[in-house]
């Protein structure tokens, strides 16, 4: 027996979970988006210790070995701030198993630089989306949040190695550029399932009665600086978005 | 043009790696086993991150997902050190890529619990013999590979899964007995390839005219040692050395 059962009106606080309706939607949104952060670090991992075992080259290999070991870290940071906020891992990270998994299952590299374009165009978009929604959350949330996503060391490598392989066979570019499109696309139709089921993290970015969230138009503002960044990114690669 | 070309007799330091034979030799083998080391925690985690791809639950691939990315750790540590030594990573590492990737491609483990067998016996061997070698190199080499090995979360883990799966098949034990043999035979014969190129490597445990090493009669002591904890670390397991 906890001190809210024996008074049920104590207004609960952030890291019980209970409560209020509003409290607790916002407390379950922030869960989701750390639940999302949590499992995404995690398939990023076993994605990009796969492509480390395709390397090229021994340097190859560490440069991913090390971005992928840097995954765990943040899957780490994420752990820590949801048991903070009294959520359980395990639990929190559920319900997107399905959209990650499919995710990763629709958009399988088929070489070395599909695997690289899938990291700094995916990963990249995801993060930008994920920084959004960061902004309607709790200050230690949005932290964590802008923490896990902040390290992005492995992206000038990326950005080498694909200009490189570009400049090399230029062909690449346009079966690239085609790849970078339907990352975004499986991407969005994921995001798309995952809103569809997940009400607190949705009313996050659309608000409540009583929380100011976006309207309309400042959604569909949002959604064009994603899309803004996802091309400045595809031109960085020397593809077209 | 350095000091040590101005005067060609000056003494050589430990991170030049130049100068009196004797003093090269052994700053040579450290930097030998530091590069195994290194070498050994990237291909650690390689394989590792495999099986983590075919863990049965999240839970468990958590877990080794974890220990894969804490061998990079590792993997950086030996560098730093091998750096600070003077020497060149990628070179320090190149003669042992066919030792370590033979021992991989002749014990690839047919499920999961060979995988789990192959971390606690093989792993477990190798350390033990590296522990052995590191008692031969300066007090900060060894001081490094104590720390790189001393990491072991994963033991208790493994463990515990073992023992539960061979509870809920005891046939597993058998199969298991002999793979964990396997495994020891492989290394062995590795093992004996790189002390046969590695003359600075081995010379540590043999020592020179200049510097004390083993006699036959410790080195057959040394060898005693590391089967006795082999066979103790099977026992754990509940299976025969």
């Amino acid at each position: 027996m906890t001190a809210e059962d024996a008074n049920p009106d104590a207004r609960p606080t952030a890291s019980d979970g209970s409560g209020y309706r509003d409290d607790s939607e916002y407390l379950s949104g922030a869960i989701d988006l750390l639940g999302i952060l949590a499992y995404g670090a995690l398939t990023a991992f076993e994605r990009i210790a796969e492509d480390a075992a395709q390397a090229p080259t021994l340097a190859d290999k560490i440069e991913l070995a090390t971005a992928a070991s840097s995954q765990i870290e943040h899957f780490n940071q994420a752990c820590r701030h949801l048991e903070s906020l009294g959520a359980e891992v395990m639990a929190a990270m559920r319900p997107f198993h399905a959209p990650f998994d499919a995710f990763h299952e629709y958009t399988k590299p088929k070489d070395w630089y599909e695997g690289l374009v899938k990291i700094y165009v995916g990963d990249g978009f995801a993060a930008d989306f994920y920084r959004e929604v960061a902004a309607f959350v709790d200050a230690d949330t949005q932290a964590v949040v802008m923490e896990v996503l902040g390290a992005d060391e492995l992206n000038s490598y990326v950005l080498a190695q694909v200009r490189q392989g570009v400049e090399r066979d230029p062909r690449l570019a346009g079966r690239l550029s085609l790849w970078g499109r339907r990352l975004v696309g499986e991407a969005l139709s994921q995001a798309q399932r995952v809103a569809a089921d997940r009400d607190a993290l949705t009313s996050l970015l659309t608000g409540t009665q009583d929380r100011p969230g976006m309207d309309l138009a400042e959604l569909s503002r949002m959604f064009s600086r994603l899309v803004a960044k996802h091309t400045k990114r595809m031109a960085e690669l020397g593809l077209r978005a």
